[in-house]
């Protein structure tokens, strides 16, 4: 059976960006968590673990189940509490050090009193992404938590975690790094308030548009980018990488093409590539671009190519110069966000012909 | 472990989905080819057979070979034949009668020549939804490629297949049958043209809003519907079903509320939902609409209530009116596509708490 679409993995980029971010936490002092919802994988887990990662962050309590599973024995989720999942975190809180996010009073009041194990608590701060997390100058709500959860004796209050995501919609460096100030300046506001009652406070940040991108980082203790392992189109456009750190792309052959409409149609839809998008410079919404193949890595993104829209299983490249493919030929499709790209493909092939599989595979 | 967000399936309002559409192709004397790229599963399919369906469509190789597994001996494989499956395509149609499609003259002229088992053959045609196929009007394309179907002997030139795609792009039931009424014209032409050379010749026909809707097919022989076997809230904005014909929701917690901001976060995001979205009225962007879940059915979708956003695993939704729903508290999400929902969850639950597995748990 034909194998494609497939998903392939340039492992020496991905090595290379995983080198990077570690070389730069360390040179900053910052300890890295970096979220894991990226990779989904135990194989790409251990590339981490040779740069001397042990700790991460994850976006659910089966995901922190697959990693625990696995070794890791400090995971943070990075999800709000769901009061559901009470007795999994009191089971996985007695066997790791795991950490877990309250990001409201009434998140908080809900749960807390449940919470039996010696799970590590962080309050969820929003310094302007408006998903979740406590207005950081809401003093009150603040305070009213740390109360809470110090109230449990079993419970550690580790102190504040946030997540510009807010980033992910700049469309240039200069608006990242102003993003990234204001949210320094947040931050750096409440740990100097909550340190001197707790001198081991710690503030956990970051996204990977401003860990990519900045140069400073005062307040912090720890960062959490997730997908600059892979990189992808979107970060790209936001400046946090260039396009050949982009470490995935979609391999697929062409099926058709169609000179009149300058249009090719290629075996690649909304399960494979997901269905976010940008919109391009000339106004048009791009799935992906469009590179070439030799049988072993891609090459760089053709000029004025994209794909301009996906179907379940279609995919329709649009190209203004000449379309430098037949049918049959292989295309790389670099993908717009990579983790959604992953999360479909459930397994990443690597240059040698190896498979590597994420938790998509795995049987709970 | 919370097993939130699942995907339940209301048993009742799928069979009565299939039973109608059934016999609505009946009545028209139709042959029903229903799409199985919907529902991706045996036990669904199953329900389809006690329909009186014997003939299905896939949109993948793969997809007909999980089928053909399971008994079904007659596919067609509705996206255009990709040169790389030809040795699967010969294996499959050694066993079942197997359809394929080509899209165009280079398409076919790729692939026709190493066909070495007799496949039923279709000619795409692009009624107007410009992804693939050929102009309907192009005589001497498609004469051209009917002349080197019929130079392999082992073929069988079918008809002509087309798919009015363009009907998803609809907001009434109005444009919906515009569109449909066009179709019909130019694909009864093309058959009027070829009956007389190829007295069987067929045309295979229909997107899900064209079935739901219209109720004259001139000219038409078999409909391949797929998505109606769920429904979704981007079908009842077009007019092909209500809200209460949807058959699937998501099923999950309310984690947090910010009264100040009217969003209530929910254990849902675009590894759930996919990243599918419709324009509101008011201009706001829809992943999804949010109905009361009883821990059996779901309620009708609240009034000025949808999901506004998603991150990886993160939905947030806005609400007007008061949120009639506590921390904690399930609800239920309305797919704007259950195409992508089904793929991504990859296994549905009925009310009962029994689970019915899709392709995607298999083990190929």
């Amino acid at each position: 059976m034909s194998n494609f679409p497939y998903l392939l993995l340039n492992e020496s980029i991905c090595k290379e960006n995983i080198r990077r971010m570690a070389a730069k936490a360390q040179a900053h002092g910052l300890a890295l968590r970096p979220h894991f919802k990226t990779h989904q994988s135990r194989v790409i887990g251990s590339w981490f673990r040779q740069n001397g990662v042990s700790s991460i962050t994850v976006s659910s309590l089966k995901m922190a189940e697959y990693f625990a599973e696995d070794g890791w024995n400090d995971i943070t989720i990075a999800f709000p509490l769901n009061p559901h999942e009470l007795d999994a975190v009191n089971a996985l809180a007695k066997r790791i050090t795991l950490n877990v996010v309250f990001s409201s009073a009434a998140n908080l009041l809900k749960s807390v009193n449940q919470l039996s194990s010696p799970a590590g608590i962080f309050i969820e701060v929003d310094v302007g992404h408006n998903r979740s997390g406590v207005d950081p100058e809401n003093t009150r709500e603040i305070a009213l938590m740390v109360n809470q959860i110090e109230s449990n004796s079993t419970l550690k209050f580790k102190g504040f975690l946030s997540h510009a995501g807010h980033t992910y919609k700049a469309r240039s460096t200069d608006e990242v790094l102003k993003i990234h100030r204001e949210s320094l300046s947040k931050l750096t506001i409440l740990k100097t308030f909550w340190k001197e009652s707790h001198p081991d406070i710690m503030v956990s940040y970051g996204d990977t548009p401003s860990c990519s991108i900045a140069d400073e980082f005062w307040g912090v203790d720890e960062i959490r980018p997730g997908n600059f392992v892979f990189y992808d189109v979107m970060q790209s456009l936001i400046g946090s990488c260039k396009t050949n750190d982009i470490a995935v792309a979609l391999i697929l052959p062409v099926v058709d093409i169609c000179q009149s409409r300058r249009e090719a149609l290629v075996h690649c839809g909304a399960i494979h590539l997901s269905k976010e998008s940008i919109t391009l410079p000339n106004g048009e919404t791009s799935f992906g671009l469009v590179c070439g193949f030799n049988g072993d890595t891609w090459g760089n993104p053709l000029e004025e190519c994209y794909v301009k829209s996906l179907s379940q299983e279609h995919g329709v490249i649009s190209f203004t110069n000449d379309f430098p493919f037949k049918i049959g030929d292989l295309v790389a499709i670099l993908p717009i966000h990579s983790c959604l790209t992953v999360d479909l493909m459930g397994e990443i092939k690597l240059s040698d012909g190896s498979t590597i599989q994420t938790m998509r595979q795995h049987a709970f």
